[in-house]
């Protein structure tokens, strides 16, 4: 008998989780998985160093199980009267995702999700055998609050700023879903830290909102694998039932805590970011006319426009190619009607956009665009 | 409602894992959690180095999602005609563990285990909402082959050497088991490189054999959290659908590929640490007249006596609070038969061993002893 036939049945026939590529080689401009352009904080390297010290010895001894010092320095962060009670760190916040599903779904208590959302959920979901409940946008993006309040969801997964769009939720239109949607409101700000506001002052008047953060994007942090959720204590505790109990290795730890204590710092590199990502929306939408969504994270969300004004599938897909063949990489969504004349571009520095620029200039100049 | 409400209700009432104490002051002598005495090699401080640079600026960026140079490197390591396709890395080899339950085990697939073995397995299963197949010893923890083979589990998981016996099962009583068992035999060897034997030579001949191993024992990283995962490449490839894309970061990805590369400087350690605990062990039989079990891993589990000469529960209980209040740090089991009258003791330094054994002595002299 195969060994693989002992695998679960919904487990032999599930589709891994696509990650972003990750090319090895230089030479990339890569704007393909919405990580920082800039370095983290200088302080997050000599955190580092003094872990590790002369020899590594700190390396033999097992991390601090709760990541206690990395939730203090989170609720101190945030502030507004939460602590170390209100937070779980996860090993990057796909972790705390993954932690989320099996504590809240199953076969009969559905995890909700907006399509397009991020693509990672149906896929944690799926391990779980566990059932979904889509609901899909228009092309508006506008959010769909009373679909989301009358879904029946154990728990639903919102991601604002969403992904792929850019397209941020206001704490308004959250605070409608909360009051009406009986279960648990997953708030997925992975891309917050670039939008003009967040859910977290929410959190004090609703117990059933979770509100999930990662150092990957704003922090610089994406080698290191560090995520957090925010919530009621409760829930806490039940996330800290079902994680690894040394999910956050002592390096992680240290240089998670450095990089929070940096505020200076990171508030100049999201400055930048939105800078350049405002005047690259704007010269998308005013010099070359593409449709783009206004986005409220590290990423532009663009319907290119062929060298004949048109736009659709083919089009993403020719400019897509376009610009892999010259090592410059973005992501294209071929697999949903509203992404698939899309392309998602990460916002890079001033330098990595020039050439993206001119790289697409060129594109519509090439014979098939 | 209360927010906990919404839990699955088998994960509203479970427990989670417990951990060895990680004290965080100075002054421990720390035999509790099985951590290697000595630092991890030189080359581990030099290669996290290297990630870091002088800026943290390839932190910026994910890790390779596979941890391919890493998934080289331990079948190098291993040979024996195993390639990548036959590892699967994980975030230490308690998120291989949990890999293979979500896989594999389920209410109508049991996960079969011995008892006493690992106590993390229970509670994976149990968060999994699943089945269990207890197989326990007797005293003489001789491997029950036959009971095993005729579990019906669709899973099992042996623990050798075992935990926290120390005991080790050779691999004409493993390749016993699998020519009669059906389900997957995965055997963790966390200690085995303390052992005289080890099972990769029966993976070859056997695709429902799962070799788990850890380099937070023998390779002094249980900071870094990195495990591996040797099996049939289908095996592999089941756990790669089910693992979180990005679970392994850049630094331990870097620092492990360091380590097993320094097969001298390891080849040293666990010859010290094989060396203090073969001291240790005939001096407790031999001095002292208390029960142990031959052991082949990085730590002792023993029995030991009072003044009087009784042994206990209640013996070991009083020795361990003896211990603790001098800041002597080992493990104690008490919620079992067949290790609530022992011990398990890591095999520390020379020097740490002294400790332990003057402290023990003031034990045997003090009046509840």
């Amino acid at each position: 008998m195969s060994p693989i036939s002992l695998a679960l049945p919904h487990v032999a026939k599930l589709h891994a989780y696509t990650p972003g590529l990750q090319p090895t080689g230089p030479g990339w401009v890569k704007l393909n998985t919405n990580e920082c352009p800039y370095p983290p904080s200088p302080k997050v390297a000599e955190a580092i160093r003094r872990e590790v010290g002369e020899d590594g010895a700190a390396l033999r001894l097992y991390p601090n199980p709760r990541s206690a010092s990395l939730r203090s320095a989170v609720a101190a962060l945030h502030g507004g009267g939460l602590t170390e009670a209100n937070v779980c760190i996860g090993n990057g916040s796909d972790d705390i995702l993954n932690l989320l599903v099996r504590a809240f779904c199953t076969s009969t208590a559905a995890a909700g999700f907006t399509l397009p959302s991020y693509s990672l959920y149906p896929v944690l979901v799926e391990i779980q055998d566990g059932r979904t409940d889509v609901i899909p946008f228009d092309r508006s993006m506008r959010l769909p609050v009373e679909r989301i309040a009358s879904s029946g969801a154990r728990a639903f997964f919102l991601t604002s700023p969403n992904a792929p769009t850019g397209v941020a939720f206001r704490n308004a239109e959250i605070a409608a879903v909360l009051e009406s949607f009986r279960g648990l409101l997953v708030v997925d700000e992975a891309y917050a830290p670039f939008a003009d506001e967040d859910a977290v002052p929410l959190l004090s008047r609703h117990p059933r909102l979770v509100i999930v953060r990662t150092l990957s994007k704003a922090y610089a942090l994406a080698g290191l694998r560090v995520g957090y959720a925010l919530a009621d204590p409760g829930i806490i505790e039940v996330l800290d039932r079902v994680r690894d109990s040394y999910n956050v290795n002592r390096l992680s730890q240290a240089a998670a805590v450095a990089a929070l204590g940096d505020v200076p710092y990171y508030a100049g590199v999201v400055a930048k970011v939105r800078a350049t990502r405002d005047r690259f929306l704007r010269y998308l939408v005013e010099r070359r006319g593409w449709f783009t969504y206004p986005s409220a994270a590290n990423f532009i969300f663009t319907e290119p426009r062929g060298a004949g004004g048109g736009s659709g599938p083919a089009v993403a897909k020719s400019a897509y190619d376009f610009l892999y063949a010259r090592n410059v990489l973005v992501r294209y969504f071929p697999s949903h009607a509203l992404t698939a004349s899309f392309l998602r571009i990460s916002v890079g520095t001033d330098q990595e956009m020039q050439v993206l620029s001119d790289t697409l200039d060129a594109w519509q100049k090439a014979p098939n665009a």
